[in-house]
């Protein structure tokens, strides 16, 4: 069996474009965004609406910003919270561009990236794009409740981040940032019910990837500046770092999570953190990205995790599986 | 922008696995099922449950007529109906194998093949299956109406195929079943909004795929014994055929449809036909594998099609964006 799958030092990412919301605006990556939202509506019909608005935006402005047109990419590689991924789907109507639709939840653009790199390396494609969008209104009524009930939310509860990004990947033999590797995960399910607490759900399977990225690598934790999951949580992390340690694994210093760093935990109330699956997009692609870009990082270990759950499976009351996917980001 | 990929002839399709429902199974195609069920509801607890275990019973199926175990196997990719492809996660949660989620609604089974045969002809992978199911109830509840409601169905609506099945892909010098192509689709939206006349959705879709990739291998329509597409029915098979003549294209006698294929449109009293992210799937793992095996096909042209709507963006009024990929199989 083959978990990781290895890339010269030929796959770059050239190019990266994010929207945030107005909340994830406020927070402590503010100043990497490309584009803040003034409201989370901006001005369609529905919050569907918008999220797809964000989503075929994002794209548009990461032509834009790397001077392509549309006929110059090969492919989109994309999902996104939505049921049948219709953020994705809708947006793509609106371009004529190649497109694959994927769905592993919150760790979608883990999985866009490894098969992205996969295209690029294989000289299959020369131009593709990753993408995932989330949205907060969209995410809770899907998943738990309308807004409009105005349900109380439980201390382990995470904030879906609304947002969009999308990485250009292409072939570059010249030093910049790459996609070196990426371990594809298995989907574990640790028998926790709650759909409020994503962070205890997510957290084995983040493990059970890193540790075979790990030993398929031949590397130890140290190796990388930054391990950085996708949305645990303040939660999730440390319970992370708990059963990791039971593994002989010291996720120390050297190890974050991009719920963590999106939002602030105080003064902006979002629980245990940022989730969804633009958390860990938005925080690679506005902000990583540029700390690899400036060399302030090296080389990370990007972890996306993903809640396998929907609402029939939440409401016949069934537990909920996760996956977890991991590239490894290098300047090389 | 490349849109076709091409395997030389060395990725092979070795091995098949079908599970049918009780209609399925008493259709034209019964004889070449593996299994067929004889309810719809397998002993489980909901019909998503059992469409889960379908799906799980399917993939172990195919290890065993491989005589595989779940190690041998490096990823499997699929995806299914159900929102968030609980079908496939919570079957994959039983397995020990990587996996790669997709979601192109009725056409990804053809999104697997491809991404499948992309990592055998690669070397990133030595044996990989692509897999999708699709249930009746749990889409008809999900997409229309729950069954309970008794609800008419109208004159062009047509019925999802309760089934589960797997492709095994690996590689093989010697002649074989081999995938050589496959065309990657984009999201077509021609304006239909009616969630019961798929066969009118899909067709435009279809066209623009069989076109760009006949365009992009330099062949015509006659190349192939049979064009296949997924499950556009008897009236959008129709539609297809007239929208293709007026692009100069003659899909004539070696052109058929898997909604058409999979039951007896006289006695089955299913509408146009059968659909389904199973319906292309279990006509080709059950049926054409088996003509291609014996020599009684060379060269088809396989297109799974796929209409990209929700519940929600139903009830929001939208139109419906489709996409079809095609995939050129033949022994070779």
């Amino acid at each position: 069996m083959v978990r990781t799958v290895f890339f010269d030092r030929d796959v770059a990412i050239t190019q990266t474009s994010s929207i945030a919301g107005p909340k994830e605006g406020e927070g402590p990556l503010k100043k990497y965004y490309d584009y803040i939202l003034k409201d989370d509506i901006i001005g369609q019909k529905s919050h569907e609406h918008a999220e797809i608005m964000m989503q075929l935006q994002c794209i548009k402005q990461l032509l834009n910003k790397a001077h392509l047109s549309q006929n110059d990419v090969d492919c989109v590689f994309g999902g996104d919270l939505l049921d049948e991924i219709i953020g994705c789907n809708f947006a793509m109507r609106e371009l004529e561009i190649p497109f694959i639709g994927l769905y592993n939840a919150c760790a979608t653009f883990g999985e866009a990236l490894i098969l992205g790199a996969i295209m690029i390396h294989s000289d299959y494609m020369s131009k593709v794009i990753t993408t995932t969008t989330s949205h907060y209104a969209t995410a809770e009524r899907q998943y738990r409740f309308p807004l409009e009930l105005g349900s109380q939310r439980t201390p382990l509860s995470q904030w879906t981040v609304t947002g969009a990004g999308c990485s250009l990947l292409t072939k570059k033999e010249e030093v910049g940032v790459k996609v070196t590797s990426g371990t594809i995960g298995k989907v574990v399910d640790y028998g926790v019910s709650d759909a409020n607490d994503m962070g205890a759900v997510m957290a084995p399977a983040a493990l059970n990837t890193i540790v075979s990225h790990l030993s398929d690598t031949g590397r130890d934790e140290t190796y990388y500046d930054l391990i950085v999951t996708g949305d645990l949580g303040h939660g999730g992390s440390r319970l992370l770092q708990i059963l990791a340690k039971k593994e002989g694994l010291n996720l120390g210093k050297n190890y974050s999570d991009c719920g963590i760093l999106i939002f602030n935990r105080e003064g902006q109330d979002v629980g245990q953190g940022g989730s969804g699956a633009c958390c860990s997009n938005l925080v690679f692609n506005a902000y990583l990205y540029k700390m690899l870009s400036q060399g302030t990082l090296k080389k990370i270990l990007f972890v996306p995790t993903g809640a396998l759950l929907s609402k029939v499976s939440s409401l016949q009351g069934e537990t909920i599986p996760a996956i977890a996917h991991a590239v490894a980001i290098e300047v090389v």
